[in-house]
């Protein structure tokens, strides 16, 4: 993945960037199918549960939840993303699942995998829940996949 | 805004966030219709009237285009969201709306739309353009509409 990363910062500095190139799609996929210390930031089974449903789906393994005091996160300009660099910052996962709020309150949910290292692999948002008024678990599942599905060629 | 920030700040403070309320949703609504100034981060003269029909059709008014040197986005975790804040600060704007890589080089491609303060309005996401071939102002109309879709009920 650092290959990845130097090769386009290089291709963006020299302004040659031309955008996302197949052999980096596959990349971020390989980073979610081979790791092997999968955590969601979340203290919630049953979210738990609809997340290792999803990961199955896609060939992953399950991820285990990390219980961390993220209502601090609703303090920063995006909360999704800071509860993914707590659950870095907090475990020694591989890969670190979140879900909170995009932005702004009303902003709605974003899902996000993010690597070691803090590099946001791929996410998923959806509309704020007075519009959708999905069940929790159900919104859960419905961004997992969708953020696996952007990167991950599915099975079916 | 920062009334309905500060109140929910405070919920989550004291462990008592429920999610996003309608009010709220309405807030981030009222920002995007009323905003007077709006800046669409891009020189590209395609992207800019691509941005502006999707603007129209939610009653929006219609953003300038600010040419900046964006390229130095991608060196940063989150180049779409690191680009609004870019257009945050050299521009006078009350509504900045951004597009550019997600995250890792691979992780497909993020519209923000951010207020004067960099508080995150709304997003949407698009795949790898390996995965999804469109061409670039579709993906933008695409994503803009999803995005304000998010947070301001359709007209239709």
């Amino acid at each position: 993945m650092s290959e990845a990363v130097r090769g386009a910062l290089w291709e963006s500095a020299l302004g040659r960037r031309m955008g996302d190139k197949r052999e980096e799609v596959e990349t971020v996929a390989r980073t979610l199918l081979e790791a092997e210390d999968l955590v969601v930031v979340t203290s919630n089974e049953k979210k738990v549960k609809a997340v290792n449903e999803v990961l199955r789906e896609f060939g992953m393994r399950e991820a285990r939840p990390a219980d961390l005091p993220t209502d601090m996160a609703d303090a920063t300009p995006c909360p999704a993303l800071f509860k993914a660099v707590m659950g870095v910052q907090a475990t020694d996962a591989d890969v670190v699942i979140a879900r909170g709020r995009l932005g702004v309150p009303g902003s709605g949910a974003m899902t996000v995998l993010m690597d070691s290292r803090c590099r946001v692999l791929t996410a998923a948002l959806s509309p704020p829940h007075p519009l959708h008024g999905m069940d929790v678990e159900e919104a859960v599942r419905r961004e997992l996949r969708e953020a696996l599905s952007r990167v991950i060629r599915s099975k079916g």
